[in-house]
């Protein structure tokens, strides 16, 4: 079995079939407004709370639709994934619905609490060493040895359809709360998510413009986008959203985005530090730092609001509590 | 003024009336579900999200419902208070809203994210001992003094009618949501969420249960529930849920729970805490202790599920991050 088994670029006529696909275990997340945070901002919010999904992130979603299209005859063994959290937990969780084993490939470093809830979907999870193993080579001999599905956590046209249906529901939501969207700025790591929501958007919102979300030391989409080619990121560098470290853009993401975005943003960690804080005062809500990074970007200015409604999307809420504590601490302090 | 502006009984009228006047600057809280939840009780838990709503608790509305009636000309001081936190934080912004002073009585060890809160609104805030001092007879001062109207926490007809309005949106959005409720469980202290709930679901879901859930140091509306008349706590007791530490029933919220309700719970500071960590880990929700109590009695099994939908409201979600920290390293200590 191929590491990539569906090459194809999606279409929204495939977000729209994944919607069809997911709707029996995925939460339809709400819509979200806070009054304290459109006074604030001089405009309507609408927050898209994916913290409220299934396994606390929009990672279900895709794994969902990709897993349960999966033929058992030819691949007995089930999946295989790489992921240091969100992912792991969607492909578990996935896999325990559709009744498809799944080994998941973590780093030995992973966030206890993303690490128990993969397993309590009854993943198997494999560890390796983030500084001197090859994840995909392990990836890809467990894949061969048990006749599994290596299933992406981005480069894979069902999982970005999956992610796609987080697009629908907004446009279809901020049409019913009588919002015209400006826009949708969204967390991005290998831009599935912006690429599924881009897709949905186009169809279902036009005129609305997408934006991505990166931390300043991971803003390889950023800069790609502004260069038309994929940018990689300067390797060694660190970030406090431990769900966005990727390198690199995504071969079938980046085809899909570079001509359907308007542009990427990157925030700082005390930035994103700031917005994990005003979720939790403000918001009533547990968002992990990188779930939490396009509302930096409204929070920090450094998406200018002008009045109009947007949207964001809160991607995910798994954080160890320990996380949480510290950066209270640290928002109290700086405050 | 009174201490007491209206006595009448409020009736199922007046909260609809409340729901069209709280409309323009109240949350239409979502009614949340989490498969995860629902899997584990092995019915569908409804979760009255009311953590989302403006001030981060469902007083918002029961004080908006109060405060925009009343008569500048007759009372120009606006309003006092007596509350250690939610209440404050509705009257405050209530006040703010309306464009009416709001003075608010508070004990100097109220928590300090709810003092902190209410100030943020605009409202003037005197402490008092909570041990030497009676605070009533500081508000009546203040009332008298400043020609400003008491507004009562529960024991008013406009704030049960506000708080009401809670019990319309879960019977509509139950009914949305496909689920025949056989339950509607509530946080209670002075019992004016109960009261109003209890109207709106005799009107609008009959054949529902309404049942209050209290910490068990503070278990007077349970006890006054069995016996058919006002019971009171016993002295000296206290309880991780600050929101729910009420001596005894109010006389208009037990005039209209008596006949209505179908019983009281308590849970000890044990199941609350568990339930506050179980809405962090699995919600993705910040619910303070007194706002969880409905959840831990389900949790629990204090309130045992038959298969059939139950609403349960997360009252409240104003907590300081160091007790939600504590909370968390204390059960992650117990598992």
């Amino acid at each position: 079995m191929s590491m990539q088994d569906d090459v194809r670029l999606p279409t929204v006529q495939d977000v729209r079939e994944a919607a069809g696909r997911i709707a029996a275990h995925s939460v339809k997340t709400p819509l979200l407004e806070s009054p304290f945070l459109n006074d604030r901002m001089g405009a309507r919010v609408l927050l898209k709370a994916e913290v409220l999904q299934r396994t606390g992130s929009f990672k279900f979603r895709g794994a969902y639709n990709a897993i349960s299209q999966i033929d058992r005859s030819v691949h007995p063994g089930g999946v295989v994934a790489c992921s240091s959290g969100n992912h792991a937990q969607g492909v578990a969780e996935a896999g325990r619905l559709c009744g498809v084993p799944a080994v998941i490939v973590m780093p030995s470093d992973a966030p206890a609490i993303k690490v128990a809830r993969t397993k309590r979907s009854g993943a198997e999870v494999v560890f390796y060493d983030r500084y001197s193993e090859d994840r995909d080579a392990i990836a890809r001999d467990i894949a061969e040895r048990r006749q599994s599905v290596y299933v992406a956590p981005f480069d894979n046209a069902r999982v970005i359809a999956g992610q796609g249906t987080v697009g629908l529901e907004i446009a279809a939501q901020a049409r019913a709360a009588g919002a015209e969207l400006q826009a949708v700025l969204m967390p991005c790591s290998g831009g599935g998510l912006a690429a599924g929501i881009a897709l949905a958007i186009e169809a279902d919102s036009p005129g609305t413009r997408v934006y991505t979300v990166e931390p300043e030391a991971f803003d390889d989409y950023a800069r790609s986008l502004k260069s038309g080619q994929p940018e990689q990121n300067a390797p060694g560098k660190t970030s406090i959203c431990d769900a966005l470290l990727v390198a690199q853009p995504g071969k079938l993401t980046f085809a899909l985005n570079k001509d359907r975005l308007a542009g990427g943003l990157a925030v700082s960690d005390a930035e994103a530090s700031a917005a994990v804080a005003f979720a939790y005062n403000e918001l009533k809500l547990v968002v992990e730092p990188g779930g939490a990074v396009a509302l930096a970007a409204i929070l920090s200015g450094r998406y200018p609001l002008s009045g109009k409604p947007v949207a964001v999307v809160l991607s995910g809420g798994n954080m160890d509590p320990a996380m949480l504590a510290d950066i209270m601490e640290q928002q109290a302090g700086s405050a």
